[in-house]
This record gives structure tokens, sequence and C-alpha cells, in this order.
């Protein structure tokens, strides 16, 4: 029977929820969506794993690394595991592809993941208690984010770093079997260690958050395994972290229905790898080009109305580089219609230059209309031939509403580790995530996604 | 020619004046103040180089250090220079020993020290340029603290870890050669990550704050100088650092006066190892002993007239520890007395159990006297004889204004690392750090404090 949080405090309550919880306990639906939270992370971090960002951050601190203990994913290092979680914190946010929990727009996937990643291959660690630390670590971040959302973000926060923190060190200590003191403590460290602010936002700096996330998390757990001692009340004491951090402290988002309700179970995942304002047009050119067979030659005009955030965000008639793709309509429609896609490769470098995709961006006229809502799209397209074909997307894929699909997401995988790891090998990881439960050896997924 | 900073930034303003500020540039006075500051921060890391909090630190992490590469002060290990920034970090602070900017009560020597100490063992370092380093790091740390203190520290921060991670980033930065690019992106990635909130204070958590700021910065310069962007206004910005972290934000602090007026050279070192509202008491207990040649049995009464703040921190009748020795002023003046010093060893558990030590105790009468300031003391000892020995102590030793002497400090460091490190190497140290102007290799500094 858990002491009231009024009683014990907030930091102790979660502490003590999160040291008590089992996997036994987690309800189906929580576990799968656990489970999708993994596949998805896994594989933006596969993805991202050759981005320049990486490539830098890996060779800056490669005369520091100590043993090799933990897998990169997507690459042949080997580091020890607190820089390990931390460039696999950095992939896994190098995209903007990565999980949100629509709730807080944290992207707990990464932090909490690449820290016990690289756990699971130090110690050894069956599959059910690894997706137990995971899910616990997506509520932990996501609840103390909770606690001080909006206020905080707005403020300039990156909230995915700042309340990250708590999701990794609850993870990485509930692998660990940190006692509830000790769980406090490391707790109380990850508060310490806040990361991130969105002036970073576009920068390298940006995904760092995330890594370094991860890494903070993790080390918090490590010196509270040795008695480490911090505040047992970092959380919510006057000069605690939720009242130095945020003008707005809810508390009760924190210790409210824990183990019945999960914001765990309300992660999402993006179908493209762009501007989320962008994916209802998106959604709705692939649809239409599937399913009458539009060649780009046939195309006469693309109209669409959308929400006017779609042009105020991502407005760039004329993107150069891939990244600027991502907050080009013109540039995400008309690759949509020529390749049937908007993952990665549809936001390279590559495609914002290829002749086809441009001749058909110049085609590509959008219009704001606010009685379209954001996650709204209204396409119409016209053909040479003189037909007129038309797609109303209403919700788009990737909410809460309206998922992806696991095959959804096992595409996506795919795709994105085309060209990192041979479709085998992916093949293989996928089957790693999806039976992480009757995994033996958790330390598998983490050897499964890197190169060997 | 610099750039006003209305034109070019606070951010890129404070990077330029980093990277272009010259050893030669600096007054003779600054320069002075440096190596005083060198010389306490390297002896109080020494002194707290065995304290329990340092010993479960190096064991929780020990798996993970890389490369042997740079000194721990006090001890035989040698780490990676991003794990011996952090242990070197939490050593400086763990005795509450360090020195302090009073303007914003940054302890900035820690901090930066820990990162340029570690930094010049791996790379060649000449001791000018090793000075000048160490006094623009605490230079940026004062500054950037001085723009939001108080509210910044109001609101929960522990100013050492939140502004003298930027500290820890410019003087590595500026061993490194960053360019001025790289340094703001420096500066732009620590203030991504600063540490510790004052809710830590009274757990081992209170120490790793510098620890981490130094390692924290450390690893920004390294990041930069590869060319790890971050944005170039992250202490500016709408949601940089000052904005997201701070009510308060009077940019001048930073910009103004830069190479002119030198915040470094305002640094003050404790003469006590104790709670600061203690000191005078101390010195005028020990000017008394010293000048009249008390002995503990002599003495009938110790009457002292101190600021009411004394007897609301430091009014610990009982303590049965040393650190809760150190918020007694009935122990602090008793120890004083009897053993004619308030260095650490008056501060131990044998000191508050010293039975002489307990039976002087019980004679300390103090009061309260709203009249008397926190930096006076007023004492009078009634001895067995009749006679009634008085001392006002006007200014305590250890402000600006009558700052410690240089045989003062040193007498502190040799008295901090005795038992640590042989006297004549101590001796040597102490030598090293006065003379770093005219040494060729800086990495000898570390080496010097280290237990061969």
């Amino acid at each position: 029977m858990a002491t009231p949080a009024h009683v014990k405090g907030v930091t102790r309550t979660l502490a003590e929820y999160v040291v008590k919880a089992k996997y036994e306990d987690l309800p189906q639906a929580v576990r799968k969506e656990g489970i999708r939270t993994l596949v998805n992370t896994v594989g933006v971090a596969v993805g991202g794993s050759h981005h320049p960002t990486v490539d830098i951050a890996l060779s800056a601190l490669a005369p520091f690394f100590g043993p090799a203990q933990a897998s990169v994913l997507g690459r042949s290092e080997r580091l020890d595991i607190l820089n390990a979680a931390l460039i696999n914190g950095i992939s896994s946010h190098v995209l903007d592809f990565d999980d949100t929990h629509l709730g807080t727009i944290i992207h707990a996937g990464g932090p909490v993941m690449a820290a016990i990643l690289a756990l699971s291959e130090f110690s050894p660690t069956r599959g059910t208690d690894f997706l137990n630390a995971l899910v616990l670590g997506i509520e932990v971040a996501c609840r103390v984010g909770a606690a001080v959302y909006p206020d905080h973000y707005d403020q300039g926060w990156h909230i995915t770093g700042s309340a990250g923190v708590f999701g990794a060190a609850a993870a990485s200590g509930k692998l660990i079997g940190l006692s509830e003191r000790q769980m406090a403590w490391a707790l109380g460290l990850a508060a310490s260690q806040p990361v991130g602010l969105r002036e970073s936002f576009g920068s390298m700096n940006k995904s760092f958050n995330p890594g370094r996330a991860a890494q903070n998390g993790l080390t918090s757990a490590l010196l509270a395994a040795k008695n480490y001692t911090s505040s047992d009340q970092m959380i919510e004491a006057r000069r605690g972290w939720a009242n130095t951090l945020s003008t707005k402290q809810d508390y009760s988002q924190i210790t409210d229905g824990l183990g019945h309700r999960y914001e765990a179970a309300l992660n999402t995942y993006k179908p493209f790898a762009c501007g989320i304002v962008v994916h209802p047009a998106i959604e709705a050119a692939i649809q239409l080009r599937n399913e009458y067979k539009i060649s780009p030659d046939q195309i006469q005009e693309i109209q669409l109305r959308a929400n006017p955030l779609v042009l105020e965000l991502a407005g760039n008639k004329t993107p150069q580089l891939g990244l600027q793709g991502k907050f080009s309509i013109y540039h995400a429609l008309a690759v949509a219609m020529v390749e049937g896609g908007g993952g990665e490769k549809q936001f390279s470098d590559r495609a914002v230059g290829d002749p086809v995709v441009l001749q058909v961006r110049g085609r590509v006229s959008p219009v704001a209309d606010p009685s379209i809502q954001p996650e709204q799209a209204d396409l119409a397209i016209l053909l040479k031939d003189g037909r007129k074909l038309h797609k109303f997307i209403k919700q788009v894929v990737g909410s809460v509403e309206v998922p992806m699909s696991d095959s959804a997401l096992e595409a996506k995988v795919i795709d994105l580790a085309e060209g990192i790891l041979p479709e085998a090998q992916t093949r293989a990881l996928l089957e790693n995530c999806w039976r992480v439960e009757s995994i033996e050896d958790a330390g598998a997924i983490a050897r499964t996604a890197a190169v060997v």
C-alpha cells in the first residue's frame, strides 16, 4: 500500500512507485505501446546514426571514451555505457523523427531508451525488465513534464532534455535495482542536471539535449546506487526543480493515478520525416497517388487548402537543402506525388534537387484556410486530362486517435535503416523489439542495431 | 577594435573578448588574484579529496573511466580529463572552503580550475596561458552570474554550477584555441547544461554541482572545437539562458568594461572551514588567545556580542559531528581558544568530541546584538584570575577590503594537505602555483597535487 503523496512528498511518492512497479502490473495496452516506442526509437536512432551531428560528437569525445561496453546504434564503435547513452540519445533526435507525447511534447523515447539500452549491455537484463523500465521511464518523464507544462516549455526549456533526464534516471535506477531512498536521490541528481534551451533549435545543440539527458539520468542512477546522496524532495521543495524551472507546478500530474493511468500509453510516432504541420497534406497526396496511380507527368496543378500554420511554418517555396525541404509544403507535396513517401530519403539534399520533383513543385498552389484544422488537409489534383481528384484528411495518422499501424512503424524502421544495416539484420532487430517480452537478454537489441 | 554589444549580441561579444584577451593584457593585480585563486582552489581540492563524497563518486563511475590522462588532486587515480574535471570539481567544494565572489556568491575557482587543470595535463600548456584562461573563466562565470543575480539564486539555482559552467567552457575553449564562432557555440552548449539547485544543499549533491559544471564546460569546448554547433545568442535570446533561468537580465554586467573592470580581481577566500557568519568571532578568539597566551584552564567565561544572524544560522549548542560544528558558534569559539585555529581539523568529528574543547564550550555565552554587523564581532574573555580581555573585530579577514594574506593562504593549504601529501610535495605544489607565470608546463600543477 503506497503512502499518500501529501504525506510522503512528490519525489518519494514517485520513487516508491518506480521501485515497486512490476512488469506484471502493466496493462497489455501499455506494454504494447512501450514496444511500439521501442521500435520507433531504435529505428530513428539507427536512421540518424550517420548524421554529421553524430560524427562530430563521436570524433570530439573519442579520446576520452572508456571501455567498449555498449553499442552505438547503426555504427561499429563500442563505447563505455555513459558515452553510448549520450551518442544514441543524439542519434534518436537528430532527424526530428522520434516519438511525441502530445500532452507535453516530450520526446521521451530517446533519453530513456539510450540510457537503458546501454545499461542492458553492461548488466544482464531480461526483456520484461527492460520493457518495464522503458515504460516507467517514459511515464516519469511525461508526468514530471506535465506538472510544469506548458509554462516550463514556454519559458524556454527544451522539455525533452529538462524532463527527459528524470525518465532516464528512473529507468536506469529501476534496472540497477535502487532502493526507494536511492531512487529519490537519483531523481534528485537528475533534477540537478536539466538539459536544453529552445534557443538551441536549428543547431546541433538541439539533439545534444536528449543525448545528454540520457547520460545525466544514467549517471544519477549509478551515483545513487553507491549512496551518493541528494535531497529526497528535489522535485517539489521550495528551491527544488519545479519551483526553480517553472511558474506552474501541478504535482497531481505526477502523483495521481500512478499505476492506473499511463501517460506512456499516449505516445505517438511521426509517419513523415518533416515538420508535423505538413503531415496531413503528405498523407492526402500519397493516398491520391496510390489510389489513381498518378504519374508526375499527368499533373497539371496541385491545389491545397490548409490551416494557416502550414504556410507560416512551412512556406519555403525554393528549398535548396533537405533540411529546408522539411519545412516546405511545396517540396513535401511534390516529392510525395513523385515518390509516394515522406521518409528521410524524401527530405534529403538529393530529393530537393531532383528534376522531376522540381517540375511538380512548380505546380503546387497552397492556400491558407482557417476552417481547416492543423490535423486536416484538403487536397485537389488537376490532371492534364481534365480530371480533378480530391481528398480530405480529417485526422492525420500519427495521433493518439489515428495511430501509425504496427506495419507502418515497421516500414518506417526498414526505410530508415536502409543503407546502414543489412536488411536481414534490420528484420532481426525488429524481431528483437517486437518480442522483447520473451527475450532473455535485452542487450541483444542494441547489439542487433549495431554494425558488426 | 571590438564591435559594440548592442550590434553583436551578448554571447558573441563575450566570446570575442575571451578569444582575443591576452595574458599580457591582464593588469598585475588581476594576475595576482588569479594566482591566489589557484592556490586556494588547489588547496581545498586536495583537502577535500578523501571526503566520502569523492570516494563514492569515484567508485560509482570507475567502471566507465577512459584513459589515464589527468590527475585526481590529492589521490593516486588518473582519469580521462572529463572525469578528472568532475572529481576535482567535487573535491574543490566538498569542504565549503573554496573561494567566493561576494557580488554573486559564485565559487568559480572549482569549476574553472578543474576543467583546465585536466586539460593542461592533456595538451601542453604554458603557465601564462593557464593563468590567462583561469582568470578569463572566472571573469565569464562571475559576469554571467552578475547579469541574473540575485533573482536567479533566489529562484533556487546553485549559481556556482549554473553560471560556473560558462566559466569552465570559456577557460577550456581559450586553452583549446577556439575561434570566436566556436567560442560562442561553447558558451551556447554550456548554457544548455546548467547544474544545481539549492535544495541540494546539505547533501553530497551540492558538491556534485561544481564538479559537473567543470565537466560540462569542458565537454562544451571540446565539442565546439570540432564545430558542433549551437546558437550564438544563447545567453540573451528570447528563449536563451538568462530569460529562461532568471527573472532579471542585466546584460551590461556581462559586456560593460570587458578588459578594463575585472570581477576576477574581487575573489575572496575563507580563512576558516565553517559557516562565514562565525568567522569574525573565531578571528577575535584567535587574536586574544595568541596575544595573551591564554590556556583553556584559565577561562572563566567567553562572552560574545554578535550579529543576530550568528545565533540564527550557527546556534547549535551541542554539535555531535564535525559538520554540525561548522554551524555552532559554541564549538567554533571553544576550539579556536583551545587549538588556536579554525581549519578543517577544528571542524572534524574528533574536535567536536575533544574533552578540553567540550569543557570550554560550556563557557561560551553569545548574545545577539543588531548593532554588530555580520562582518564584525565583539568578544570578551573573563579569566579565572579576574582579568577581562576584550577584542572588537571591525572587518573580518577574508573580505575584499581585508583579504587573507598570501602567507595565511599558504598556511591554509599546508594545513589542508597535511596527511594527504608529503609536506615537501605540498611546498613544491605551492611553488608551482605561486610561480605559474614562469612555468613552461602547467600540467605540473596537477601532477604535483596528486599522490605519486
